[in-house]
């Protein structure tokens, strides 16, 4: 070392306590199960935190994750009345994202998307949420339905302490890229190779 | 197809709906993250599906998913006060098992660790739960504290309706084999890589 150096870990020049507390961009993908699955599974460590959270599903099947939602509702809900832990809020693009008063909007699933992803930039901008989960959001990029380089931007530019997974298969290299922390999900053996069928408490 | 045959998917003989109610075994393994929060998030759809759930956490230190049992014993809170969901029990073996009154079995892993086994083992032959996640359970598989042979035949033989999902590294091939649903969490990037520390509400 360097005489009269300051020690650092790493090569970032950050300090252990910096780095401890270091805004995360969490992309799970892959072919396998449990992206999802795993991104709400974050959401109860958030919870626990008393972090506010924000799940925005860019999926259309009302019928999958049914069962996350109920319980993250339920921590919600004992968030409001007892204090402990954090308020939790589920938006999803399927039956119209809430927020909107749009009418239809959900019959075209571009524009859909495109909302879905403005109202996350206003409240990234806002630092609404600790921690964000954008559910199946890299098929919104991979089809061409919000640009890649305006999400990659926003994260890069977004302001205090806020978390963001991202949960999908194929996502965009530069997603990848800018990634803090990425995890792909590989099948090893399923259910369905054997003709199995999707079952509940399983697969929602 | 063979005339006065009766259609069936796949080749097992099963019918749709008994394909679609199978008991599972679920490993989530890899040198990845989200094994052990999958499996969380796996509990959050049983509960909302009004199964009875008990988590096994074979680790030895405390720190680790305090957020996921935090918000699982609000959940389970919530099922005995309204009746929504299903009840939910943690047990970890670190500070000793919640059902067992030896004092300083913690001493003795292995020991401790064939204790657990012992009660998951009564438990699937009473058919208490309808989910079992064993936390870091194929450690206690790897290291011989517990014989694979008499898990794999206990797992085979289970009655009932009973969900077991097991995390942690290099699962024993036996365990894999017979695996309903294997799934292998591999790091594509990850902040330790870059010095990051591990922090609150990303990591427990």
């Amino acid at each position: 070392m360097v005489q009269g150096q300051t020690p650092v870990e790493g090569n970032d020049g950050l300090t252990t306590r910096q780095r401890r507390n270091r805004p995360l961009v969490i992309v799970h993908s892959g072919a396998g199960k449990g992206k999802s699955t795993a991104a709400f599974g974050l959401a109860l460590r958030g919870w626990n935190q008393g972090w506010s959270i924000g799940v925005f599903q860019f999926v259309k099947s009302a019928k999958w994750r049914i069962g996350e939602q109920a319980a993250l509702e339920a921590l919600d809900r004992v968030h409001r009345e007892t204090g402990e832990g954090g308020p939790i809020e589920w938006h999803k693009m399927g039956s119209g994202w809430s927020w909107s008063r749009k009418a239809g909007s959900e019959d075209d699933h571009a524009a859909a998307a495109r909302e879905g992803w403005a109202e996350i930039k206003r409240r990234l901008q806002q630092q609404t949420h600790g921690l964000y989960v954008l559910d199946e959001f890299t098929y919104v990029l991979k089809w061409g339905w919000v640009d890649v380089d305006d999400v990659v931007r926003t994260l890069n530019e977004r302001n205090g302490f806020q978390h963001v997974v991202i949960t999908g298969r194929d996502p965009h290299p530069k997603l990848l890229e800018i990634a803090d922390l990425a995890t792909e999900m590989t099948k090893i053996a399923h259910p369905f190779d054997q003709g199995q069928k999707g079952q509940k408490g399983i697969e929602w």
